[in-house]
């Protein structure tokens, strides 16, 4: 079986020399990557610059990722051929406008005026002002797109929260399974994951499994991937 | 002699899963401590955590270095140990005071507003809103406090400037010379720099030096540091 996994994290430019990175080690990406083609199974793997990687492998095609315009493309291209997608990158939801420095506005401005100001484009933003202010706009939900591209997928969508409680997480991955559409969400707290420890919910429309560590996750996406689509 | 180099680049936090980030290789950087620990003197390397590493080696100290709060502690205890300094880090201009959704503002908002805003702390910002605004603070110009920390440090500080003419380049080394008293600025275009084509212009009060390759660059530092240092 054919099977995309996303993993690591975006990074948007701000102008040539900076950009807004989002943090993530691309480890549960790798892991899961490994136990699919130890399985024997046919694995694309769409990791951030920075994602850790696993070993070469015939059956293994690794495509670096920079942005979300890139990770867009590539998706476009592949999830039609794909049986199942791990969609588990840390994706960028803002992407700079632009970046200038406050004095360029003077007094009071409208909201309005903010967003349809632009400054020139310039290759590295002076370090001259005191203070910048930053535009940024929501960057599209490529998770959303997933199963308009291909309708049989089978897709693990993955849900990232920070300090909250597991009533909350629920919510959001029920929530989130709505409107991605996505078969499983895999919802998590960056306060419970260090290393192997890893306490995540799988949650589909009508079960939730308790996961402790990264071995535990990609053991259940590989078993659940076998039992829905192996034929 | 003892060597301090700082090579990478920076990120600065936004909440707890995104950052701004300044893209460099830290190839530079690595190179020059290969050399100065070939030649048999003491390196301490302040790295990027995304940085490229030379070999471990007896004389090699790795600090990495996250933010630019971190890299201002580690300096002001290293550089008064120092004999030269070699700041080649791509240092954040800019850090985030907050980002927020743009729908906290309403009808037109003033200056002293924006810069006396401050939305609740969250550890993920939301992704609901279609816009967002984040406001940036100047960071300490770490450069300027070298020879404070340390008067008689061999100092090389480093300009990288984006697409512009070679007097440019000149004038902006050399203003940089006089505000952060560098014994030398090696100033750089992003546009000049590919691989081993690295084009600089060492820039010292009396002298410019034009050179071509990262090599050529390490030597340069090695030489002078050796001419001026040695004793």
């Amino acid at each position: 079986m054919k099977v995309l996994i996303t993993s690591g994290g975006t990074t948007e430019p701000i102008d040539e020399v900076r950009g807004i990175s989002n943090f993530a080690t691309g480890s549960l990406g790798k892991l899961a990557a490994e136990k699919f083609l130890q399985a024997g199974h046919e694995v694309f793997l769409l990791a951030g610059l920075q994602a850790v990687l696993p070993e070469n492998d015939a059956h293994l095609t690794h495509i670096p990722i920079e942005g979300t315009k890139d990770l867009y493309q590539q998706m476009e291209k592949l999830v039609p051929k794909m049986d199942v997608v791990i969609h588990s990158m840390a994706v960028s939801d803002y992407r700079p406008v632009y970046m200038t420095g406050l004095e360029n506005f003077s007094g009071s401005l409208s909201v309005d005026e903010l967003l349809d100001y632009r400054p020139e484009q310039v290759g590295k933003i002076s370090s001259k002002s005191d203070h910048q202010i930053m535009l940024l706009e929501k960057t599209p939900k490529i998770i959303s797109y997933i199963k308009k591209w291909n309708p049989k997928v089978l897709l693990f969508g993955f849900k990232l929260l920070v300090g909250v409680e597991n009533s909350e997480l629920l919510h959001v991955a029920r929530e989130k399974l709505l409107t991605t559409e996505a078969d499983f969400i895999l919802a998590n707290d960056l306060k419970n994951i260090e290393g192997q420890k890893h306490k995540a919910l799988l949650v589909s429309k009508n079960e939730v499994t308790a996961l402790d560590t990264k071995s535990e996750i990609a053991d259940s996406l590989l078993k659940i991937s076998e039992e829905l689509k192996n034929d």
